[in-house]
């Protein structure tokens, strides 16, 4: 019985609440501990994980170093750079804890490109905001020496947008099927991938940001995964959530899943994508099933913890 | 006939002039154009690279945003991170580049980590300088606050020093073996590796700097290479360097070669530990030889060109 897993987990289920690296640290070794379970469990793992806080660090600091000597660099090489730190954590502590479980599996980071389409409408309406807010001033210094595009956010001051783009291929694939083939455990297409785009040159890297769900689903469709697993913050989808009447979905239809997103049961920016993704991924192929649930409950899924989509 | 060559280069060889992105991605092109020959002429290539001033960079950075939300991480987690961007930065070059050659390979580069040993003689006398020149009460400042050892260098001020233990293992060899033999391109090992050490829990993270030559070399064997390729900022290596009798080593057996470092021909710290990792890796096994010479003449190493240790 083939059992391979796409994992996928925001990049605020690492960076919470302290940003240093130890706390960190930290927080991947809980998340490890439940992908453990699941490796032990004869599940073929690929792993993939969001970069939110840690990208916006990471901006904060070549912001406040930014000269001729030590310039910022665009987003893509920032994603790169948080794929690597990240990467190393995810890998450093999932071997530990599997050999500390008798298990001597590589676990490999690779950085991952992922192409996106110029074409694409977000390129013509930025919506992403990355980056502190600014004074209307500082807002029009930093365009007009680095270009981008600023956005008004109501009373709270201008900020950089980006586009979000749609991810449609994964320049790294064959080397991860390769892997993967091998028995080694994945991480990859980190903080949604570093975005590209193909043009008469080659690929090339692009200011964008793509989401990480939709990079996860795209990523377990094209490794024939079983089943896509989205980490968040609370152990199940809910319907009403937040209302007297709120109950957690346990196990659910597709179909029915989608008549709950119709009737607005989940909020856009939060829930949404991962409903979307979960939908889309599991209506791909029969027998194919999303769950959506804690990082506690992660490594308990066949326990029949979490949201099943099936 | 096998092969395979390790192609290992400073981090100097891309950040040299200019620190951007942009700038330093010109300078990888360079290399990629140079690579990119010799895996047509039918080389198994992997790619290992320095980040001297890359790290460098980004711990100015660090230490500009420096507070309690956005902390300074230690030097493991910050060579993840070069070895994202640098690696991005040369997957996307030469598997451009490999394309309009007509070749579709898969170029990859993995987060790795290289095991020291806590009884390196390095860890009691940290040698290597990292970060900025500091006045004698803000190294003070600087130790209280975070550790870590400060010398004091004749007149240009204090400077943070830390260990540079030898190499002993490469965590991620098994994967990188698997990839090379299925055709892939292998980027790793980059900055010299992220620096671990075994203990009770496992292997960890430590403040340390791993010579690029050092574990380019033990890359090369672990990996059964042929021929490791070193790329400095010269042609050649030469004797009597700088003076009227200077000449250049074309062939050169690893005997004589020993016996002009004995001379005191090669500076320390630039080109001996070049000569020293040459030395070893052409005597450990029949049929090995280094080359040194420059980014330029590495695509025609084949034609004669650079320094051949046989």
């Amino acid at each position: 019985m083939s059992k391979r897993i796409v994992v996928a987990m925001g990049g605020n289920a690492i960076l919470y609440k302290e940003a240093s690296a130890q706390a960190q640290q930290q927080e991947v070794m809980n998340i490890c501990h439940s992908i453990g379970n699941l490796i032990i469990e004869g599940y073929e793992v690929i792993i993939t994980h969001g970069n939110g806080p840690q990208v916006g660090n990471l901006h904060l600091q070549q912001r406040a170093a930014h000269s001729t000597e030590n310039p910022m660099f665009p987003l893509d090489s920032c994603v790169a750079m948080t794929q690597g730190s990240i990467g190393y954590w995810l890998q450093n502590s999932l071997s530990n804890i599997l050999r500390k479980l008798g298990s001597d599996r590589d676990v490999v980071s690779l950085i991952t490109q992922v192409e996106v389409n110029m074409a694409d409408p977000a390129f013509s309406a930025p919506t992403k905001p990355i980056g502190p807010f600014l004074s209307k001033q500082k807002a029009i210094q930093e365009k007009e020496a680095m270009g981008g595009t600023y956005i008004e956010d109501a009373g709270r001051g201008w900020r950089k947008v980006v586009p979000s783009p749609k991810p449609i291929d994964i320049l790294e694939k064959t080397s991860i099927k390769k892997l993967l083939d091998n028995g080694t455990i994945v991480i990859c297409c980190g903080g949604g991938g570093i975005p590209i785009i193909k043009n008469k040159d080659g690929y090339q890297g692009v200011e964008a940001v793509i989401d990480k769900d939709l990079v996860a689903e795209l990523l377990a469709t094209e490794l024939e995964a079983d089943t896509l697993l989205i980490l968040t913050g609370v152990d199940n989808v809910y319907v009403d959530f937040g209302k007297e009447t709120q109950r957690a979905l346990s196990q659910v239809s597709s179909s029915e899943l989608r008549e709950l997103m119709i009737e607005g049961q989940f909020p856009p920016g939060s829930m949404l994508p991962k409903i979307e993704a979960a939908i889309r991924f599991t209506e791909s192929k029969k027998g194919r099933r999303t769950i959506i649930t804690s990082i506690k409950n992660a490594g308990e899924i066949d326990k029949g913890k979490g949201t099943h989509i099936i």
